[in-house]
């Protein structure tokens, strides 16, 4: 008799697919280097920390190359994408479009130099407060010196991402 | 001739304001006390802070219940809610239905003690191995020591908290 082989999945293994199975609406964190260069990473590795004074907390990986822009600036930008932005992640993730990715019809530069997304549902610009390092990542939290919101009101359908792709809200609310 | 009144928003209403426009799924936060007790509050705010070793990243203000019990037993996890979880979100977020939150039919004690959720997207238990405060809040750093899965393929449409209300994906996996 043969006994149907079973392998059970490793720790790790079971780690990926517990966060495949979340949702997590994407945002570019930008930033700013030396000579007035953009540069910024899709993540949805972010989560405010504090309403009064209003602060964001977020995880980078240090070998991204936003990484060292964050820590040599001390600024960072979090711009929450729309579900229509299908188009903007692209450039974000694939790094034969690198070149392409700060396209000027869509991005402009704050007052205080960064990089914000226009038409982002939000833009959130924050001054770094303090930062741990942990195994391959950085911690960073930021406190948020402004938030730039659409002039009008619109319907709000982030863009989400989750098992491993993107996807969108069933009832987007429109405010 | 009347001018048209406009108040700019605060900072602080504008953070609020982005931070509604935001989606991401939700988990119970628990923790177990020194006798047994199971203690727990719905949260958004975690995030995965790195895939080897497996650990996340939860936030919590020093002012929940549940803060001083993490604190003290070094231990929680993360219990990743179904769309279909509506009821059990409701035992989480109102005080008068405190004492059935953890209905010994929904809930289980793991091998360690900790409480998980029965038909979770996944619970993920975890021991703290680092912790900052900043602000009212708390930032705890668990490194994951296992995760259970459902035993058999579902889908994937975890509960989604967007804009001060629950929502769903609106074309969910299956896993």
């Amino acid at each position: 008799m043969m006994l149907e082989e079973f392998t059970p999945l490793s720790l790790i293994q079971r780690f990926k697919a517990s966060m495949r199975a979340t949702a997590a609406s994407v945002s570019l964190v930008t930033s700013t280097d030396a000579v007035g260069g953009f540069h910024g990473m899709a993540a949805t590795s972010w989560v405010s920390i504090s309403m009064e004074p209003p602060s964001m907390l977020v995880t980078v990986n240090r070998s991204a190359s936003v990484h060292a822009v964050i820590s040599s600036s001390g600024r960072y930008c979090l711009n929450l994408m729309r579900d229509s932005h299908s188009d903007i992640l692209d450039r974000f993730s694939r790094s034969d479009m690198r070149h392409v990715r700060f396209d000027p019809e869509q991005w402009r530069r704050s007052t205080s130099g960064l990089p914000v997304l226009c038409g982002a549902l939000a833009s959130q610009l924050c001054t770094v407060v303090a930062s741990f390092d942990y195994g391959t990542h950085t911690i960073f939290i930021g406190r948020v010196d402004d938030v730039i919101l659409p002039e009008t009101s619109s319907q709000v359908s982030p863009l989400i991402w989750t098992n491993g792709s993107r996807a969108s809200l069933a009832n987007p609310a429109t405010v």
